[in-house]
């Protein structure tokens, strides 16, 4: 292991240990296939989940939480108004909040609604390469094109890195673009994540998990980009000691929720892989 | 086991069987995250779960129904308006009605359709302490107070007492307020269970699943109070015993799940715990 | 095994692998309580599930599907609004698309919204034998009343014969109806599988999942009636596998999920019973 991976792998370690011990409670504004899984990783990961989701609680909910996470998954208009109260609440009381724009690129809805929620300032963005380049293309900082395919990514990670820079960049965010090769960047410095097995491509919104830990992280790390770095770091080694004891994808989704429970700061330090 | 745990063991044992044999058909509107998981534990449990929750289907439906449990998880003022239809309709058809009030004592919209769906006189309150406590703080019988933390409890099940027996009388039914210690009081009669594991507020939805399975066990019980001891001797036993299997919280909420199919009076005989 | 038995099993493994390689796209406008476990069903079997629902979003996002699925389970007036606009689009864009009408026959919303979904033509409507009664009944072909029961059926696979072979012609689409025997019929020839095991019946939303799986054959099939045999023998034969492998309803779910994944024609032609 590398000087760099070492430092990457002590650092995801310590927010690790953080999340735990802060118990951050993680408001979920998610789509209704990822719930169950969602609270379930966030509850493993020891942080507390809050799937409050009606523009008439967000307001009044969001003085008390510790970060706020947006997923647009099984989106409808009435939903759009929800997220964009909770987005708007969590800026005026400057708590960290996540956009995971599911789909995007795609249909008019999600373009429309990414476009409404941008303003209110994502902490973080992250979608799969296909999402992260349809984000970019909706602002209009690329012109690549690519035909919606359900939320399954289309493009290699390699594709998407210079897509991910430009986002950070035009957004003042930071962007994850999941795949086979993960990519964090928040404009400035880069990170790549080689761990992880194409099975968590088989467990649905397992993804979107991953949005709603990486917002329990955001709210127990000094940066955003380190606390995305620690998310990848976890899930793609989790995924990877799940594997070892996985008959099919429900089997490898109970053991990846099992060690999400007990994986420590050395199964991290002893198995990521950075690019 | 003393002679008072043994009587209790022995009516949570013939009303499991009751379960079996009646196979009680449980209307649920729940939230988002708990359906999967209430229907599951309703099967396991041998009754037969519905999922009806709109205000156009509830007054219909709720003849053909055995009980309902109304769950304000996710919350929103459309689901509240459900709600109360259903509510009213129970109480119009003389069928046993369980609330369950997530989160209750924080957000305005909890506690407005609270106290909405009180009148329509629910069978059954079951929450956790602090939801227990927020319901008599909405209703203005203590003045306790606690900051809003998701659904997870803050409060210890020994605060509890003296609120849930001062609910069950106001509101004259029976209280549960689940907890290291679950509590039942329908204002005369208290009982206290000591069976469970912590590792039971790590799988989301869980105490959900209980209220559900709760309506399952008031369809067939002859008073409220034994149905609520019965349905806490079950699931605190089964997950002593599920945790036996459990490498973690998801293969914990496998085998829990197992064992609720296979749980029969003998295992409740031989590790109920009342203190 | 028969010759004709043989042939659907040659048939059901050719199908299997071409859902596989052709991962087709379906979108599934389903349950709340299913959509996990129909979107991991779809993963598991090597399709890919989308959970798009909204009326906004149908019309535009029909172009791109290999097929839809429409599942009434947790109906509201909401609901049956978007189904009819998929329902359309989907009849405009010549995109198979099933119907799974859970609970009809009961409920009037149900029935009403059975009786607007219909004269879009779906090319397989699947239920269990008394949603399939429940059919004919709306529809005024048979006189057969039942009271509605949840999602459970009460009818024995024999009744429903005759049943589903009538609407097959009035609708002129393929009619599936799930029992101890499973029925299919285009309304000239008709199939029954004897495989699965009660099991399946203390998983909820299985059957919903069934659907969503039918439709991802339904769209690299030739033929409907095909593509339904196809889908339960592979679920049937499933359905016995996981069983060897499950400890209760829990263990069952991932274990078939599991299977779901590795299943291979020769599992088929190993264990296909038809009758």
């Amino acid at each position: 292991m590398g000087k760099d991976t070492a430092a990457l792998a002590a650092m995801s370690g310590k927010l690790l240990e953080a999340v735990s011990r802060a118990r951050p409670l993680v408001q979920n504004i998610t789509n209704f296939v990822s719930m169950d899984i969602a609270a379930n990783a966030l509850l493993a990961i020891g942080a507390s989940p809050a799937m409050v989701h009606a523009p008439e609680e967000s307001p009044e909910f969001s003085k008390f939480i510790n970060a706020l996470v947006i997923n647009i998954g099984t989106l409808s208009a009435v939903a759009a108004d929800s997220m964009e109260v909770a987005a708007q609440a969590a800026q005026r009381n400057k708590k960290p909040w996540l956009l995971d724009p599911v789909g995007a690129g795609g249909l008019t809805l999600r373009n429309e609604t990414v476009k409404r929620l941008l303003p209110y300032r994502p902490t973080i963005i992250r979608g799969n390469a296909s999402e992260i380049i349809g984000v970019t293309r909706i602002l209009g900082l690329t012109d690549n094109s690519a035909a919606p395919r359900g939320v399954d990514s289309t493009s290699s990670a390699d594709d998407v890195e210079a897509n991910a820079i430009a986002l950070a960049r035009h957004c003042q965010c930071t962007v994850v673009a999941t795949g086979d090769i993960d990519i964090v960047s928040d404009g400035e410095r880069i990170a790549r994540i080689a761990n992880g097995t194409p099975m968590m491509t088989r467990v649905t919104a397992l993804g979107c998990s991953l949005s709603s830990v990486t917002g329990a992280f955001m709210a127990v790390g000094e940066h955003p980009f380190d606390a995305a770095v620690a998310t990848l770091a976890v899930y793609g080694v989790a995924g990877e000691m799940a594997l070892e004891n996985a008959a099919g994808p429900a089997s490898f989704r109970v053991a990846f929720l099992d060690i999400l429970h007990t994986i420590r700061a050395t199964d991290i330090h002893a198995r990521l892989r950075t690019v």
